[in-house]
């Protein structure tokens, strides 16, 4: 079993925060120390360097056919920009056609991520299509397969969206499994009507995009979410939320002692919707939902030091330009998504860390181990603990860069955050004791990535009593 | 230096859990690992059992002169019941007299414990006369004494409550040299003629207490001390919250972007006000704020679960019966307070863990971790990790216990929890790497805790912009 | 022209009580004043007595068909009983049948009233499908029909439930053209969940009926019909509010400038959902939304008093008892409503004015003033003014009377106040001007009532910009 | 006696609306009607203009010694600015100055009004100093001066402030009598400390005014007021609120089911805090609580349409140039008040009416109707019904002017709205039936103005149970 020593490093954990050594045999922490004297086949000196847990990104749309395109990173180029960025892990989703199973979803993502992915990978089952059939699959889904939590969307309605009754029933089945539902949560009649008013005004720039998405259809759905799920004490989880206004449910939701876990993504604490004034280059930032306002970019951060936003993750779905030309005449038709992936944990150390938004505790916390948490990784993931995966990543505070479509991986003909200022770069990445990412190479092979099959979910439950 | 190995426990952190070994070298831990591979001076076997970090009590009142006697625990005999029950450090109230220094109170306060204490000790300075004499001592009580959180009172008019004036100066002064300023959120001034009144209509008996401090009492205080906060953007922490009323005030302000610490006691999550409908018998709950209801517990419970409240305290502040009894005629003058400090750990666990209320990680949290960390003494305290003070309680899961007065260590000469039945015993103190109690039997000298300076305060900004 | 002076009453209007005369010219009134000097050709003294402005039940359901079977009151019966108990004016719901046309269900109710109604009568349209076809019948039912509200169901799935989509559509829709969606909030799809349950565990009494259908499912609702109505600015009015948590919702709403309209009805302040607890007994107050409790009440009450509850109704929908037992093996097929269109203005009195929880003018402004103005027949109706059809009520606060199957004038063999003891009762009605009731005797003949098409609502703005 | 007709003018009170004649016999309204076939001593012919209860103005401050000078309207000039404007009762603050009795006060304010004022007139009493002495003279006003609302400060300490136990026992002794407390809701301890920070740092010019008053001061005192009140179930009524936030405070308390009556003043609908940005020019706007900002002013409009806010008053309290040039070094010494009785219904109308942000009814409701109500002048004064005192306005809504210092009747040098376009005039004001200003010329003699004394207050309970 190979042996690796990490020497001397400011090891950081959602908790702790101490100068030491970290020793690896295979795959696996086996020791935490202070001039550990052990040797190992290699040793990598992190003086001055942070030793941080390897990223979790919680949202990833690789490979994802969608308003009749596909993303432009399958599992091999996402997979390993994400990897030059310190994010070891990732949890995609496998999304039910309409009419098909389960099953047979699970499968093809199975398939697109076998032998490709270079981070080891879990599947969010978005259900788009839940009646007596797709009930009877939750069961195994969970046992056999290790798949526990469960996608809904709350917009595109007729493509993706289920009705409240399918959300509720998805719920009772979901639970008595042990698995955790999950949303879109924006109003699709809501957000539909404005889009077919929007365009019959011949208002088809990419700004449209956000005027019909306004933040009351994410509140609302956001609010009707933590309802269902009160109504059943159902453990629920509401993925990548963009506003004041959403935070303000689940804020108001804590009143009746009920508990929420939120995620938001980089972008929204990042960018705004200022973007969107530029014509046909807003498309760049066309997603669902759309960026918001700084006031939401604040409540956001506020949120996360507030303990009430859990997870930052990107929803990485990127698109090429000729790709985003697809709406040139209609904002609906821009396929909806951008890159993300590689630059998420770097610009949560600069933008929170540096900017002493975030402590370092409260940076792992929300880019690695509450995603381990609460989908069932921990303790395999998501921190530097003995016994844990050797999944790892060092990072230097004082080394700056510029984000660029010039430099990045990702398999996109544009950045998101073009010439945005960094400080702190990753230097090393290791996965499962492998050095993947070192001095900007990648040194693993696709396809070394693993699928994770998860725990049954044991949450504190939502409402104590 | 000597060493000692405790093997194969279930070591947990407010982040961790898992089966290894901890190394502690003379007053620190120095390894942390599986199977470890050193020798030690001295070994202990945890298998089955949790080893977790010591106990934090931030809120203790030993040898405390109040309502003309004093409480009955000294720092020997309330420090010695401490570390029976897994607390290794208690962060005690230095409180000035009206009309005295600052400094006359906290040096009243070390020479009370220095000699005394088993436990390692810290101080909040309880500021009851801020004017521009005791302004110029802030400075030097952070920076010279390492004493970093200023305890207010909004209650006890004429003996102990400052008025908004100072409290908004004091906010200021604090701030400015890095420490955080805490509060007893009670309106005295609602409560004082609620008293008066009950005490013209001849209503004397222990109920009253807690009839004349209704919640309204302590949601408007709790209120008006985050409000004061948020005027100049002030970190503040509120000491043991009661009513889920004054809870929701720590939720409608997080709607504005603000953070609060919050620190509740055990016995306002398991005992209620019915305790109050039994004559005097009564006034051995007589504290204040006073017992509520259940559904102010059932709030409290989820209020830790959602992350709002950080951390349990006693308040620890006995009285033996016929110190109570001076308000057999007059339930005014009756001591306040209950007798605590030896039980928190067993009852968070039995009550916590055992009854699927709290996670293991969020027992260590709210009992050890949060407490270490907002005030300052962090990462020497309040967790398990290379180079931390090797404070740990090594606790049987499966041994059940009665809580008495008969078997308890406190100098009370009644329990407030008589016959409670418990599950888990800590079975092992250990104190800067000396075993402090084994087995029921203490084996330190008194005197053996040492005071703590504390480290400036660095919190995360109360409002992130 | 035939004139009618009310002598020497004590004349209350929603905002003014003062002692003195009514006199009536024809339909009208047309003078008021101190011993006026005028004579009529009949006079009425009212000394000591009450002169009320007639009332406006604006939710009835009178010849109904319904889950099979149809309301037990006609146009006939329903109106005599309400005049017996003041109520000179109802405003009753066209439903339109899913597939069918607006104009349909209009000409319809137009039917069932014509010749047959004895007070005046205008409708709300219920939409139940809204589509393209029934959108272009919106502008003539407004400006043709004098019909301005129009009613929607979020519950009934697959019979009168909308979604979210034909709602907002609706919404821009009508308020283009001058009028006001109200809503039915129940979410359908929660509470056909729980039905479907409770009846595959052979939960089958009436009290499943309530259980089924939670306040969790009205504040949903609610709360999602406002945030329609605030993503586009529309004015809105919520049907039958019973739930405390619902009305929360109409607070909240508020924060951001928006201003909704809200009904109760009688029941829902006096009964609670204990009276379910009998077995099939409860049948008799299976409606829809179920009672609540009585902290639910005592908000209404309080709603009503805050000015956040303008309109008490009835949701009259009487079934005799052997209609009930249609869902004697099955709550669900129970067909929902109760009697109740007799009562309200003496039940509301006695309950409202004569225990101190209502002033004599605000039981003027929610029994009969609100809805005139809310609904475009002010000031026509609704008061006693120069220039208003002469609809009044002489009421003796002083006489006492219970309430019975056995006495009431309503077509159904049961009472859902059996027993009530009132104090006030309705001596004289009249109707534009003609004595309708007098001393417990119907004067009038049948069809004397008139179909009020109303003005285009003009409402102070819902947000005022 | 002597007799007047208004004839075919459209009569508006809050709640009704017709064309119609106004009958007055001496100084009471004796009849209403359409074409009254009465003869009068005088006829006034009001085609085409509204004919609304004379204002009433429910904070004003005339002859008012305060900050080392004196409010420069008397009871003379004030009241005759009033009429002009169609205002013809107020309702003034006889001041207690601390150490002194409450009687002195009171006598002191009658011997200033009387022979002078020209409008009916009451007084609230500001308590500022509330003990055993002054405790017993509640009784008395109440029952014997008719004076039955109480006015405390929460500011200005030292002066005019009181403290909480004050307030409550206040509100004890009030409440038993059948009167009400009032309140000037800032937190004096907060200001009191940004005032002497802005002071040391040299920060002189009116604008600090603003700074150093933030409205987190205000709702900080306005919800501490509604807690004391909830203590104690207390009915409460807060004076000139100005910012979103203290209203929120309302809106959280009717969820405990608490009513509150909130007055506003036309200034904080109509100014923002911009004015301050002008030098020493700012100073004509140097009052308290100050303006504030633009999405406050319309939190106050939709605050006044949801029935939350049931006043608008002016506090007016003008000072000349000269006097506010007190405080050209030193902003804190700047007398604190401005000129408005004059403007307030015409401000209203031209503001609220004319620009669809009031309906006409509820213009009547603020500036008459509730005032009288709140206060226990109804049904003496504050509408047009038949057997109220003839304090009438008749408006003429096509008359366009414009405010100036130049055309006013108040006796300041300056106007706070000045060049303001008004559409609306107050062409005729009656004053029990007398003609008190006719077409810009006072017809009245001073002091024809008579002290009312007010009825016990009998509000509907402030929590209905």
């Amino acid at each position: 079993m190979s042996t690796l020593l990490i020497k001397n490093g400011t090891v950081v954990t959602a908790t702790d925060q101490f100068v030491g050594d970290v020793f690896i045999s295979g795959e696996k922490i086996s020791a935490l120390g202070q001039n550990l004297n052990m040797t190992a086949d290699k040793t990598l000196d992190a003086t001055g360097q942070f030793v941080f847990p390897g990223g979790i990104d919680a949202h990833t749309h690789l490979d994802l056919p969608f308003m009749g395109t596909s993303s432009s990173d399958d599992f091999e180029s996402g997979s390993i920009a994400a990897l030059h960025g310190g994010t070891t892990s990732i949890i995609d989703f496998a999304i039910q056609t309409q009419g098909d199973t389960l099953g047979t979803a699970f499968n093809q993502w199975m398939e697109k991520a076998n032998g490709k992915a270079a981070v080891d990978y879990a599947f969010h089952m978005a259900v788009t299509d839940f009646n007596e059939t797709t009930r009877a699959e939750i069961r195994d889904l969970v046992e056999k397969q290790g798949v526990t939590s469960f996608k809904t969307f709350m917009a595109y309605k007729g493509a993706l969206m289920v009705d409240d009754r399918q959300m509720v029933e998805l719920m009772k089945e979901v639970k008595k499994h042990g698995g955790m539902v999950t949303t879109h949560a924006e109003n699709g009649d809501i957000i539909d009507s404005l889009v077919q008013e929007a365009r019959k005004n011949k208002q088809t720039e990419p700004k449209y995009h956000a005027l019909t998405r306004p933040d009351i259809a994410e509140s609302e759905a956001t609010g009707r979410f933590l309802d269902m799920a009160f109504s059943g004490k159902h453990p629920v989880y509401v993925v990548h939320m963009t506003a004041e206004s959403a935070l303000n449910r689940v804020r108001e939701a804590t009143k009746r002692n009920q508990k929420v876990f939120v995620e938001t993504c980089v972008q929204y604490l990042l960018l705004d919707a200022s973007l969107y004034d530029q014509g046909f280059e807003g498309s760049k930032w066309v997603m669902s939902p759309p960026l918001r306002t700084k006031k939401d970019q604040l409540a956001l951060w506020n949120g996360i030091n507030q303990n009430l936003i859990q997870v930052v993750a990107t929803d990485h779905c990127p698109f090429c330009m000729d790709q985003k030309k697809m709406g040139e005449n209609d904002f609906s038709k821009i396929p909806n998504g951008m890159p993300g992936i590689e630059h998420r944990m770097e610009l949560m150390f600069s933008e929170g860390v540096m900017k002493k938004r975030l402590s370092l505790n409260k940076f792992v916390d929300v880019t690695s181990t509450q995603a381990a948490k609460i989908f069932g990784l921990f303790p395999q993931k998501g921190t530097i603990a003995v016994g844990s995966d050797a999944d790892i990543v060092i990072l230097n505070p004082n080394q700056k860069h510029t984000l660029s479509s010039k430099t990045h991986h990702m398999n996109c003909d544009y950045s998101a955050y073009e010439g945005w200022q960094v400080q702190g770069k990753c230097q090393t990445t290791i996965l499962r004791g492998q050095i993947a990412v070192q001095d900007g190479k990648f040194l693993l092979k696709k396809g070394f990535g693993k699928f994770l099959p998860r725990k049954k979910l044991d949450h504190t439950p939502c409402i104590t009593e």
